[in-house]
């Protein structure tokens, strides 16, 4: 292959890196102190331009964004979410019943916009390029779609909620959402007082952070290295690993 | 709720915002070009910690890596790609066949590494919070999980590129890989000349980026608005579109 590559796009300076690791590390999945502030409509389309800027499976983009700002209609899904986490906190017994029951899951009605993000599986025809081996792709593209929107809206100072304590169904219902699209995330969206150092679960002491030397593997599945890239004390003082 | 919040992370500076939007704006899924360089120990852990500090849901954290360097690795999967891609050519006719046969889907044995990132499913237990309404969310958390490495490999000027061309269950046994753990993607890394200032997919004529307006609603599925924040004229100077 002899293409001629066209390089407008430079390599990144320290800091510049730096920023992008600092967005990537102290992202949080935001489900409080929401502040009542209306997001300004430019900042709320780069959020949204960031996500359409994922890669997607033969560039199939087969994300759609529905925006809700009224009260009544985060009523309707607050009790959604209502009806779905008494089911979810039956789950549990004793000390873990206790701690479910105090965390903060959502905050639908506190963050100034909540943004429904959805798959709609049949765009780009029958034939979509790469799609053939894995059909489940146009999903994954749009969740790195939605990865892409949340750390954009963490370099904007906007915290960034995911809800799954939802029947989709319902959902898609409530929101008149046809059958060809998936409901991928519902995600509560607004400015925050801060963000906190570690993740709520973290914090709650619902579960840790898994060493990263456990979860990589050398050539084949269980194969651990010597020098193995992933050990604490390799770990270069750039990386904050705080939260 | 009168939680304390801790607020280490301040705001993020124009520049540093800046620097964040230029990762995702310029991130390529990288098949060609690839430089021989080896990755740096130090840089592999710093782009898999980023990987490795998505959310996940429950505070799961389903993921692993397998890192593949070795020839005969590769081979055995450039293989599974030849068989699949032979197949996935059927499915085009004239002009479209041609396009398709004529372009790089893969750099399975330039890129210096690969990396086969998976979702364990059952890692956390029967009772994962937030997942009993919607099971997938184990899978969406991973995608997050590649999306971060994506980003954090481009602000380090390293290509990535997602091969999904290949049979997943004959990849699994290729490399060990237990039933519970789900193959979500086999990534292609390393440095490259340069990345492109368009989608490969976009360049070679295959589909047109869509408007971002078709694809953000109002309230209910198929709203549209006036002052829509998606129109083309409120973008901001700050947001590079091209590519």
């Amino acid at each position: 292959m002899t293409a001629k590559v066209t390089t407008p796009t430079g390599t990144f300076s320290h800091d510049e890196r730096e920023a992008v690791y600092r967005a990537i590390f102290e992202r949080r999945d935001v489900r409080k102190n929401f502040l009542p502030d209306s997001i300004p409509e430019e900042t709320l389309r780069r959020i949204l331009m960031a996500a359409h800027h994922a890669g997607s499976v033969g560039y199939m983009q087969p994300w759609d964004f529905l925006i809700i700002q009224q009260t009544e209609t985060k009523q309707a899904v607050k009790n959604l979410f209502v009806q779905a986490n008494d089911d979810a906190a039956l789950k549990y017994r004793g000390e873990k019943a206790d701690l479910y029951r105090g965390l903060k899951l959502e905050g639908i009605q506190e963050a100034p916009i909540n943004i429904c993000v959805t798959c709609t599986r049949e765009r780009g025809g029958p034939s979509v390029l790469g799609r053939a081996t894995v059909p489940e792709t146009d999903l994954y593209s749009t969740c790195c779609a939605i990865q892409n929107l949340w750390l954009a809206a963490r370099a904007e100072g906007i915290g960034v909620g995911w809800v799954s304590i939802l029947d989709y169904d319902a959902l898609k219902e409530a929101l008149g959402i046809p059958q060809p699209a998936w409901i991928i995330a519902y995600l509560c969206v607004g400015y925050v007082k801060g963000f906190a150092d570690q993740p709520d679960l973290e914090k709650a002491g619902w579960r840790k952070r898994l060493p990263l030397e456990q979860l990589v593997h050398y050539e084949r599945w269980g194969n651990r290295q010597e020098n193995d890239i992933a050990r604490e004390e390799s770990l270069p003082p750039m990386v904050d690993r705080k939260g």
